[in-house]
């Protein structure tokens, strides 16, 4: 029985070493186009930032590594250019024919940078080369301005690790808000907390004159490719990327997708939705390797859960905005309060927290959480009560932990929470 | 209408400020014991420290601010010695009665110190007088070395405060382990980090000879202040402590309890529990406030979370242990383990984590975090799934956030709740 995987990184890898856990005598395959397998993507700005000092520190597994540790037979730099299911057959470039029994795609995405193409002073943030290639021109070429393109995640934390080499920072982006999220408050925020930085948030603004900067990086969003699983005909869903059941299959007997080429599932509105990010895409990856292993596991969706740090501030949000939620038939009600993280006598710093709910069914339906201490767990703990469907009514009355070192004894979240009950009353 | 509060810390203040705040016609009056009012309990460790510069810095609000700015009319050194229910009367010490329409008792707790009792050289730290004493003491007379009784969180932080202040430290418990927790593993860690800190720790051991040390904090666990209500003839729970409704109800017709003094509900056994903690006080108060107010308010009850700093690292515990698991009739399996909190670019620290199920119904029972950073948030998620009944499975699908400088790709929670599902597989 052989396993073939085409795509070598998160989603890709994830399914691959959870395929070999559970069943020794699989043959496995993973097709790699790029040079590296498994490296962490999230952390190319770091790399930017200074933080990581060689990309090496990026690449957590290696092909030789798998193959010799693991039983994982990788191939980089060998693109996958055509799946024959009729024959069971992927067809790569060069023309050899692989065969497999069970197949998993996980294509990932690129970036989708509209007019501007990477070329000498324009980078992207997407594979190790163009980081490095931007690494090096930074620290040969010493430029003095920067243009980023988009204030999604990593628009925002391009930005952030330029500010931090020293450079002039820009940001253009065509929509409106930042991070996706429709969302004119926390835009606002953010536009003052960057400007305070010394980095200008230009919104609406379409692509800049790359003329105008020493370098631009591309950091707007990404597009699933999901070409190669639409041309073997199988189903592409609303968004784009590749439809899937909750078990990763797709419409193709034996063959799953997973990570940032396919779909999921948002719990809070029910719908399908493209979210690519690399912790979907690990255990999107671990459930497909399982079932194409034989198991019967399965990855119900996400509550949209994500983090970014902006010039020293954690921004989380999980679930919809007031705008969103209007979008998907809610009846929303949201509370914005702003409190102190710890007790005071700990000099707690300002942790602001929006929660928003149904008010036909209390439900809480998203929140979003700024601040310099324990925002992610603030957030995850939001993103559990959106998974579990809690009413705000419950939600405020969770049992959340205090010592004075580490928060206050009313929680930000509850005194949100508390906030919002009255708004539903 | 006249609301008297019985208590003027957590509980009683909350219950007294949200009926103001429901009701600005109420006339409400809080009789208080002591000398002050509405201070911060859990911030006394942090004067012996050295954290809190005053006592006046953990003193929220005096009595002339409440009666002038929320129309609270506070009396301290007011003690009530008896409630005659038929009289709707509250006898005061010297012989004073008090007449009442609605009635909240917040009496709180008491040290239970077993033989010792405070005196020259022996402290608690349960009132700001006694906190003050014993930092006037540290100052003053240098001493050496220190005995603590109790290994609770009180002990705990007692112990951590008094180290960093550079005694030699000796924690005393009766029980054979640490903060009441039925689990070996938590409390040898404790042991070896205490040790390397210089702290000892002597478990099944009673008082110790008080004479071989300089000074001794009594920081074991505390009694329900529930005589004055068993006196009155409300009804007393099995825990000792003040049976209450959901609405905070006792027994008796607009007689309401709430905080140290009442028992609560624990949401993972369904079983009444007293737990004392400043943050369920709190929200127990407001609920008795709102009620006593004319309104409908419930509070379901705990997940029995707490959280302590010692020496450097955050202990956070959530539901059951698996001993008490057991105890409770679940048939429990857990699993451990250590994980770096961050991406290791950004140098993460070690976190554990344990997490406890029932292997026939698969929900999460309870959890233990230890770690140095967001042991907080991990530990909140865990009381949101576990408020929410969630099973292994879905916790272990939960969309966590995920941004390097914040937390690793599968965030230690997600990796424990991977061992827990092989072990209920």
């Amino acid at each position: 029985m052989r396993l073939v995987v085409i795509g070598g990184v998160a989603a890709g890898l994830s399914a691959a070493a959870r395929a070999r856990r559970l069943d020794p005598s699989l043959e496995i395959i993973v097709l790699e186009r790029g040079r590296h397998v498994s490296w962490a993507a999230c952390g190319l700005p770091y790399f930017i930032e200074g933080q990581v000092r060689s990309v090496e520190q990026l690449t957590v597994y290696t092909a030789e590594y798998l193959s010799r540790e693991r039983n994982i037979q990788v191939r980089t730099e060998t693109e996958a250019t055509a799946i024959s299911h009729g024959r069971r057959e992927v067809a790569l470039r060069g023309g050899e024919r692989i065969r497999y029994d069970k197949l998993v795609i996980a294509t990932g995405a690129s970036p989708d940078q509209g007019a501007l193409e990477p070329g000498e002073r324009v980078f992207t943030l997407t594979t190790l080369e163009e980081t490095e290639r931007l690494g090096r021109w930074l620290s040969e070429r010493r430029p003095r301005t920067a243009a980023v393109v988009g204030a999604g995640y990593i628009g925002l934390e391009a930005a952030t690790a330029l500010r931090a080499r020293g450079l002039r920072v820009t940001i253009f982006e065509a929509a409106p808000e930042v991070l996706g999220r429709e969302d004119p408050e926390l835009t606002e925020w953010t536009r003052k907390h960057l400007e305070r930085f010394g980095v200008e948030l230009r919104l609406r603004t379409r692509v800049p004159e790359v003329g105008g900067f020493d370098l631009v990086v591309l950091g707007s969003g990404v597009k699933p490719n999901s070409g190669l699983a639409m041309e073997a005909g199988i189903e592409i869903g609303r968004t784009g990327a590749i439809r899937v059941t909750e078990r990763m299959e797709t419409n193709l007997t034996s063959v799953y997708a997973a990570g940032d080429c396919a779909e999921t599932t948002h719990l809070v509105t029910g719908a399908p939705a493209y979210i690519p990010l690399g912790t979907t895409a690990n255990k999107m990856g671990r459930v497909a390797g399982a079932n194409a292993a034989g198991r019967r596991e399965r990855f119900p969706g996400v509550t949209g859960t994500s983090l970014v740090r902006v010039c020293g501030i954690a921004i989380g949000l999980s679930g919809l905005s007031i705008a969103q939620a209007r979008r998907a038939g809610f009846e929303p009600v949201s509370a914005r309060i702003e409190h102190a993280d710890k007790a005071s006598y700990f000099r707690g710093r300002p942790c602001a927290v929006e929660l928003v709910a149904d008010r036909r069914t209390r439900r809480l339906l998203g929140g979003a959480v700024v601040g310099e201490n324990e925002v992610a767990g603030r957030v995850n703990t939001i993103a559990a009560a959106l998974t579990a469907r809690l009413t705000v009514d419950a939600f405020e009355h969770l049992d959340l932990a205090y010592a004075p070192p580490y928060s206050p004894v009313w929680d930000p979240l509850l005194i949100a929470a508390q906030q919002l009950m009255k708004l539903l009353d």
